[in-house]
């Protein structure tokens, strides 16, 4: 297919399409002789990914990139590809934050294997130091029970990926299920808090 | 204290803060005599808040700005406010979803009581419709079980604005909850992926 159909079957400007192109974020078509390239569904499956994790998953476009790549040097090492996925979408706002030792010993408690260079540590540690920094630290008294629940979530994403048989559909769904996955607890969880929130709710 | 001291009780640049107040979301000082104004233990917290909010939570000004409009016209009505504070922090990114029926259906399932209004019902359907465009939508099928870790997430939540005794207290640990409860449910479950990932990591 031409740019154009492309374009028409993912609803993504020709422009964008070109800039997704620049940034490393698509492939670019086979060219087809003289001023025509061609595109293929790969490319209409790349490029819905694309705005799935840009539009929906709120991913700046170097995080997108970072993704991708992740999934393109993957070799085959799905669990170092994960790795990658995640070191991509975790941003971690403070240098040397206070409570690294309490995110140690919570992992110890838990007794979960997570690498010293996840970025998921630095970045809950930086997070505890603004709930202290906030007067809010209390909230987090139950952060074990947190925990819990978030390995429970981790649980059925993991199971997820059980369910796909090759490589790539493997990698595929594991950045689905880590940018979209994010979303979809969010969104849930806050349709709870609107349910459990009954005490607060002006009587009828 | 003078705008100086306020930059350096929080380490936000001046200029930024002379930003956030264009932007409303930090109230000036009290005018203290000639080209001197002068800022509270008040300010502090708020810019406090507005930078987590903004670092650490990932909102944009405007978000940020609707969040802390909630707070401010809260009246007595707690529930109104949590509903406000979610309406700003959740974008809808499709009209007319086509998995409004299938929302409908869980939230009857569950039993949860959600306002039809309530924007995560729309921006739920709408993803569930990207898992279907991306050929994914299996990896929803456990979409019950998500719903009921997420709920047991909103408990944690809810109980712990319980502990607040003020109003004003109760808001912002809403605010607080939800904006950065995301990020904190979110490293979590990225933490416990990577310890349940194990089939997929080399042998050792």
């Amino acid at each position: 297919m031409r740019v154009g159909d492309l374009s028409r079957a993912t609803g993504v400007p020709v422009a964008t399409i070109k800039y997704y192109q620049r940034e490393g974020l698509l492939p670019h078509g086979e060219r087809a002789g003289y001023n025509q390239v061609s595109y293929t569904d790969e490319h209409v499956r790349r490029l819905r990914l694309v705005r799935a994790l840009v539009d929906v998953g709120g991913l700046s476009i170097t995080a997108t990139s970072q993704v991708l790549a992740a999934i393109g040097d993957a070799g085959d090492n799905l669990f170092s590809a994960l790795g990658k996925v995640h070191y991509a979408v975790t941003a971690s706002t403070r240098e040397a934050p206070e409570s690294t030792d309490r995110v140690d010993e919570l992992l110890d408690r838990l007794g979960w294997k997570v690498k010293a260079g996840n970025p998921s540590r630095a970045a809950l540690a930086g997070l505890l130091d603004t709930f202290t920094d906030l007067g809010h630290a209390d909230l987090l008294d139950r952060l074990d029970d947190y925990a819990e629940h978030a390995a429970a979530l981790a649980a059925l994403d993991v199971a997820g990926l059980e369910i796909r048989d090759t490589k790539d559909e493997k990698l595929e769904a594991t950045v689905v299920m880590t940018v979209l996955g994010d979303v979809l607890v969010s969104l849930l969880r806050r349709m709870a808090q609107e349910h459990l929130a009954t005490g607060y709710r002006p009587a009828q």
